[in-house]
């Protein structure tokens, strides 16, 4: 009996120890900035991260499966400030809040935030009805998202009413995306598959190439292709010392099919 | 009388919350890290905000439009610490600090901080007469202006004389630029025009290229280009999930003309 | 004796004060900041500094010139966080730790962290024999490098055993390299060579072009090419208010050479 209420009294002056930001605005220009320098007004001291700055324009769907393979490796009560927003100032498209196994996350209501949600064992959606005194019809991440951000960081709760079910979260939404989702600074091509559920031995198809697995960039020879299970799990298609994008000719949004290693 | 000594004595123990940077440096490369690293070891705990790493490179005149539109939604104490400085090393370019409506800047005296300066109600220059013992030919963002911006940060007064006349601020700027002045990650292009100087009806000429204007992405449909104002009040050309510059063939630099709605 | 055991006693409490990292990652995509979160994790409240992110990709030879270059203008108690790492993964690819004049540096045993080394008047190296819970085949920079950066600058010891040699030291480091080993924002081109062991009037060569030096950018006309002494000491090719990449046809791993003036 004591232990649990202590447990349920240090909850309350629970304080997030980070945000992480993932959106499609690019390093390049004013956008992140201006979101931490909100961040920093409204909760200074709290570390921000800039996760994926450069995550696909516009595509929701494919971000969707980037961010749910990279959120799992921070703490707990981080609170991620995610943001790819086509629709933005629309009436249509809902601000949310969803905590998922212990993470927060902030964003538009338009598919991003589904897959975290979906592979989460416990999840909460809240729609956000707080809007701010000053709120512009184009950039809710420095106007919404991120003033709602800096409020869970400081330990309040979501501004807004739990909601049962998020726009379009039951359509088709498969457990895995088999498509390239993001090229990365080398040209390494992520796609939404997790390794996990793909056997080492088969065969992944990209455009007219085939490609076996590997464990590592070093146990191919330079300039050879393959497909490896990268740091944060994902199936990805690289070249030792080499671009896979140029080289295979593969971007964002191009299909992928695996074939049982005996076909290839 | 009271009141007076008391803001006197207030303004003495001022320190700025936050150092802003705009330059045309880039983010990638070593220039914005070391000119942090000389912040940090100057003016420790002091948040530093990148706002623009690649304003437009060498053009000060476009940049001081830029900058102009983004600095009023910072804190009033905040320092940005501006370089975009084509000139430097030589002789006749001077090293300046403007307060302008409660706002610090440290930059090149090049026309770069003279939009800030003629929108503010209260302004004054002064000439920076300090020099550091190492002091490049090249690269005085990090040798002469951010020292100076963490000493201004570290509530010091500026490290030099006032003057009062910046160089070429009786020559041609004009209130607003009707031109191109930056192209963001999406292919946004903003201009150096604010839109509550344009009447909503007004039809943008950009190259062969007729525009009307729209509230948000959103209001048009996937592919369609328009103008709007920006979240900082700047008229910015933009196409529905698809590039303004690639769709529009526009870039820095490029005139853009406004007519009345009707001639459209 | 006493003094020496107060020297000991000192470097118990020993801390550092700010983190640089020196990658080839790219400031695009996650990796940056997934090295940061493990930075903040384990050494919360040390400065985190950004030096390059975009190093040669692979190109750790030409890496550890462009490194020792920037290096020493940072404080003595830096912790730099050095990957340049082609060989990630392999058996034969040792971790170390160099202790070199007083600054630490983390990274790969494949030579990024030899010129450092050999330019350094007191010099230690260490291999990592600790390992993480968790270290995938293809991210040492966030499984491995990251934490041992963080203990070093928490105070800790170097979490393995001194060696003597560090791999191919003894092979082809000149003291000097002369080639481009980085193009920057601007198209700026530096090489790997000292400015302080070439006369100012000697004129260099790179492809059919042949440079003379200049003090800085505004010592000469606009458009034109010139090579000078950069903020680092290095010898860089450039053009005035252009791009020396484009305009010379000049890139990272190309030749340069230096003839004395009157052959010029």
């Amino acid at each position: 009996m004591v232990n649990r209420r202590m447990v349920r009294t240090a909850s309350l002056v629970y304080s997030a120890c980070m945000i992480v930001l993932f959106t499609d605005f690019g390093l390049e220009g004013p956008y992140v900035g201006q979101m931490k320098a909100v961040l920093y007004r409204d909760a200074p001291g709290v570390a921000v991260i800039d996760l994926f700055s450069d995550a696909p324009p516009h595509r929701a769907r494919a971000a969707a499966y980037l961010l749910a393979a990279y959120a799992p490796e921070f703490p707990l009560d981080a609170v991620f400030l995610a943001v790819v927003d086509p629709g933005v100032g629309s009436k249509e498209r809902r601000a949310v809040v969803v905590r998922a196994d212990g993470r927060w996350y902030v964003g538009p209501d338009n598919g991003l935030l589904n897959v975290v949600s979906m592979r989460a064992r416990a999840v909460c959606w809240w729609e956000v009805t707080w809007r701010p005194a000053r709120l512009s019809a184009s950039f809710h991440g420095r106007d919404l998202f991120a003033p709602v951000a800096a409020q869970l960081a400081s330990g309040k709760s979501p501004p807004g009413t739990p909601v049962e079910s998020p726009a379009g979260m039951s359509e088709d939404w498969p457990e895995d995306l088999a498509e390239v989702v993001y090229v990365d600074h080398f040209g390494n091509a992520m796609t939404g598959l997790r390794a996990s559920g793909v056997a080492p031995d088969s065969v992944l198809h990209a455009g007219d190439h085939a490609l076996r697995a590997a464990r590592t960039f070093s146990d191919v020879s330079p300039g050879e292709a393959f497909w490896y299970e990268n740091a944060n799990g994902l199936v990805e298609i690289a070249v030792n010392q080499g671009r896979a994008d140029a080289q295979l000719g593969i971007a964002p949004g191009d299909a992928i099919h695996i074939a049982a290693g005996d076909k290839a």
